[in-house]
């Protein structure tokens, strides 16, 4: 089923207390298309400028990651983060932020990809996010991530997309923020009554839990990771696990969004495990095979062991 | 198997955004007998003053409670406690303590307590948890919890402790502390190494985290509840619970200790969703079969859905 991501392409410098990565590929269309392409392939859109120092046909070599929707606006600059983490490292810090081409118009969705079935709209300005979605077709399943700043500052234009998504993918403080509720079970049922008929709230450390409107639940831990060195791309990780598995198995039923948490959980694993790309781009599919076993292994338990 | 707990038992008045309860009983020796009851007998050591308002000969009634190690003495004082829980209700904030008879020496295990097999050693100054323990024949399996003041202030107390017991319960910040590491697995591991075979970390909403000295991990997310409105006494009825089923299953190993974790975690759900003991005595044992089943439907996801 075809898979659609728009998103941002960034140069992001991180500091973790493992160290610093200075000028790295980053953005949310990069890493949930580097995620989902284990799984499927994968359309994406996103801008860059001229002055993008990273060639993304090279970086998506040998797999199966659509460019034709990445625009280069000759007369823009690439968006640029930088971030820190400390301790816990759950949380980013933004020291500096230049969103360049984000601030501009959004791009077209080309025509080839108008038959898109799957769409992820990762977080940008709510109303740029629904005029993405109207440019495609008949999606089935369109997932959306947001932020503080669009909850806060675009509280109707987010309302009128979440009247548009099927899911959406939000972090606990988010959730709270949206719901005006501090109790998640209870802001996960006021943001469904929004609109969507899923709602996946990611708790970093402490994992996700997953709601449908028709009352289903799915609580799952965070795999059990010892080496977290850069928490960035984790949730756009999870979101492209996720995704890639609804279109390799072309199915979006409780039980197979549940295996894709799942999936997406463990995707996200590899990514914090290193700095930019490199803990997601240093595995095989196997490798992600085994973490999604080891994971249902050490959640399982037995009703009674008399 | 025989239970033993030692424990505080206390007067408390809580305040929540839920409300006010007022000179309620509480105390960690009756939240876990009153958990653990659901399972297995269990017997109490604890220690009141006369000025203690509760029949606990009448709280305990049609429960197998056994009160033989409950001493009141004369010319001391009950343990009383104020508290507050705000927004996420996650942490207490501990308005007014007045310790009274827990400052004084510990009581002592009666004779016929001293073939317990199963031990819980409720949080106290860890010199008292092993006199306690001391006084105990041949315990099968030892569980303590702790917390953040005697971790600083009292360290190689607790350490001496750890060298004695089989598994340490405490909830996620104090692991952190103990193992001086922000990172729960690195920490259990390290506080493994002081000598518990089993650490079990609570994280309040998001659940528990199960390790073994042999590396055998379990991860399972708090019960989904919506109606949080104490959580006072929720730590030391998942110890009750947990302790219980082990009692009643006769076994400590790896498999029945997930499921006891499990049990655990669905009676503490029981005692957060109203005010004192309220929630925990207002159930049956079928209500708490029930949730463990709703436990297990949540947590569970296969592997593929091709």
């Amino acid at each position: 089923m075809p898979l659609l991501v728009t998103g941002s392409i960034g140069i992001d410098t991180v500091k973790t207390p493992y160290g610093v990565s200075e000028n790295c590929l980053g953005g949310s269309a990069i890493y949930f298309s580097m995620a989902a392409s284990y799984f499927s392939s994968v359309r994406l859109i996103g801008v860059t400028g001229p002055d993008c120092p990273f060639d993304l046909s090279e970086i998506f070599a040998e797999r199966d990651v659509d460019l034709a929707g990445l625009e280069v606006r000759p007369q823009s600059k690439t968006f640029r983060w930088t971030g820190s983490y400390y301790s816990t490292m759950n949380e980013a810090i933004t020291d500096k932020v230049e969103l360049n081409v984000l601030a501009e118009e959004p791009p077209k969705v080309p025509e080839a990809y108008k038959d898109s079935k799957l769409v992820f709209l990762a977080n940008t300005a709510p109303t740029l996010q629904s005029e993405l979605l109207e440019q495609i077709d008949k999606p089935i399943f369109v997932a959306a991530d947001t932020m503080n700043c669009w909850i806060h500052d675009r509280k109707s234009d987010l309302e009128n997309l979440l009247k548009k998504i099927d899911c959406l993918i939000i972090n606990d403080d988010e959730a709270r923020m949206l719901a005006a509720d501090s109790n998640l079970t209870k802001a996960a049922h006021k943001i469904l009554a929004m609109g969507p008929n899923i709602i996946i709230i990611k708790k970093g450390e402490s994992g996700s839990i997953m709601y449908s409107a028709d009352g289903s639940v799915f609580l799952l831990p965070a795999f059990p990771a010892e080496d977290v060195k850069d928490p960035t791309g984790a949730g756009d990780s999870f979101a492209g696990g996720f995704m890639g598995y609804l279109a390799q198995v072309k199915k979006t039923d409780f039980e197979s969004l549940k295996t894709a948490v799942a999936y997406g959980t463990v995707v996200a694993s590899f990514t914090i495990s290193d700095f930019s790309l490199q803990g997601l781009t240093s595995i095989t599919k196997r490798d992600i095979e085994n973490r999604l076993e080891i994971l249902r292994e050490v959640t399982n338990f037995s009703l009674r062991t008399l």
